[in-house]
C-alpha cells in the first residue's frame, strides 16, 4: 500500500489520476498548504524539498512527478500506461512530460510563486504579467505540434496525459485565451469522461 | 548514426557525454548561440522549442535532457548507464534527473534568460541578484542528501552523473561558494578521470 501526498490545485493531481488509472493501493494523504504543512519538518522529513507529489513505497520515498509517472507505469505494466518495451516512444513520453515539468509548469509558478527567483514586489508583478503569455506560448506549441490525438501520444492513453489534464486546469486562471487550444480542450473532454479521472477529481475536491 | 545538437555551456554536455560513454555512433553539431542559431528556420524544423539538446535518429527527434538521457541508457543497455530492470530505482534516477530539469537548470537561467518570464530589466536584475542563493540552496540539498558517493547512484555510474557533472560546471559562473560542497567537488574530479568527459569536455571547447 502506497501512501501518496498531495495537495488540491498543484501538479500532484497527474500521479493521482495515475495511481487510480493503474488500480494501486494506495492511501491519499492531503496536505494544507494554507498552513505551510509541506514545509513542516514532519513532511519536510518525507521530502526535503517541501513540495508535492511524494509517493512513499516500501523501498523508499518518490518525488518528481515525471518519475512517478514512470514509476506506476513500469510498475503496473496491465495497465499499458507507458511503452517501456519501445526506447524511442518511451523517450517521446519522457520528452512530453519533462518540457510540461521543466518549462510548462515553471512559466505558471511565476505567477503565484516569483519569491523563488526574485525578492521585489515589483519583480512578482512584472512576472505575473507575463504568465498569460508565456503559458499561452508554451500550450500553442503543444497544441500545433504535441497532441497526437486523440491522446497525447496518438491511440494510446499513456502518462503523458493526466500530466497534460492537469497542467491544462491552469489555464484559465492563467488568464489564456482557451478557444485558441481546440484540441487541448477537447483533451480535456476526454480525460473528464474517464471515471479514474472523475472520481480523483471529486477527491481533490 | 545519430545527428546531436549541441552548443557549449548547455546542458547539453550532460547528453553528449552519455553518447560518449555508451559507445554510441553520433555526429555532433554545434550551434552558435551568438548568432542565435537556435532560431534559425533550418533549427527550429528540427527543435520548434529553439533549445539543445536535440538528437535526431531514424525514428525521429529527441528533445528534453532527461528523456535523451534515459534514451540512450536503454537503446545501450551494455553500457549499464541505468537500472531498466528496476522500477524504484529507475525512478530515483528520473527524479534526480528531473529535479535537475525543472528546479535546478532553472534557478541557473534566472541570471541571463530573465527575458523569458519578465520583461522589466529591473526584474532581472533582481533574478540574477538571487542565483547565487538559489543555486547555493539546490546544490546544498544535492550535497546532503542526493549524492550516495562515489557516484550519484552509489557504486555504479548512471545518467545521472553527466547531468550532475554539466550543472555543477555552472556553480562558479553562479557566484555559490563550493567550498560548501565537498560531495559535489569530489564528484566534479571523479568525472574528469573519465576518458569519455574529457573527450567531450575538449570537443566543446
Amino acid at each position: 500500500m502506497y501512501k501518496f501526498y498531495y495537495a488540491p490545485g498543484t501538479c500532484a493531481l497527474a500521479s493521482h489520476i495515475a495511481l487510480e488509472e493503474a488500480g494501486a493501493a494506495y492511501q491519499a494523504e492531503r496536505l494544507d498548504f494554507k498552513s505551510n504543512q509541506q514545509n513542516s519538518p514532519d513532511y519536510l522529513a518525507i521530502n526535503p524539498k517541501g513540495r508535492v507529489p511524494a509517493l512513499v513505497t516500501d523501498k523508499g520515498v518518490l518525488t518528481e512527478t515525471p518519475a512517478i509517472l514512470a514509476f506506476i507505469a513500469q510498475t503496473f505494466p496491465q495497465a499499458g500506461l507507458a511503452p517501456f518495451d519501445d526506447a524511442f516512444r518511451l523517450a517521446e513520453v519522457q520528452a512530453f512530460n519533462s518540457y510540461l515539468c521543466s518549462t510548462v509548469h515553471v512559466a505558471h509558478a511565476h505567477k503565484l510563486r516569483g519569491y523563488r527567483w526574485a525578492t521585489e514586489e515589483a519583480s512578482f508583478a512584472d512576472m505575473k504579467r507575463m504568465v498569460p503569455k508565456t503559458m499561452g506560448n508554451n500550450f500553442a506549441l503543444i497544441e500545433r505540434g504535441m497532441i497526437k490525438g486523440p491522446w497525447v501520444m496518438g491511440e494510446t492513453y499513456t502518462i503523458c496525459d493526466p500530466y497534460l489534464f492537469t497542467i491544462g486546469t491552469w489555464l484559465e486562471g492563467d488568464g489564456v485565451d482557451v478557444s485558441a487550444l481546440p484540441k487541448v480542450m477537447a483533451h480535456r473532454s476526454r480525460m473528464l469522461e474517464r471515471p479514474a479521472v472523475r472520481k480523483v477529481v471529486e477527491q481533490e475536491k
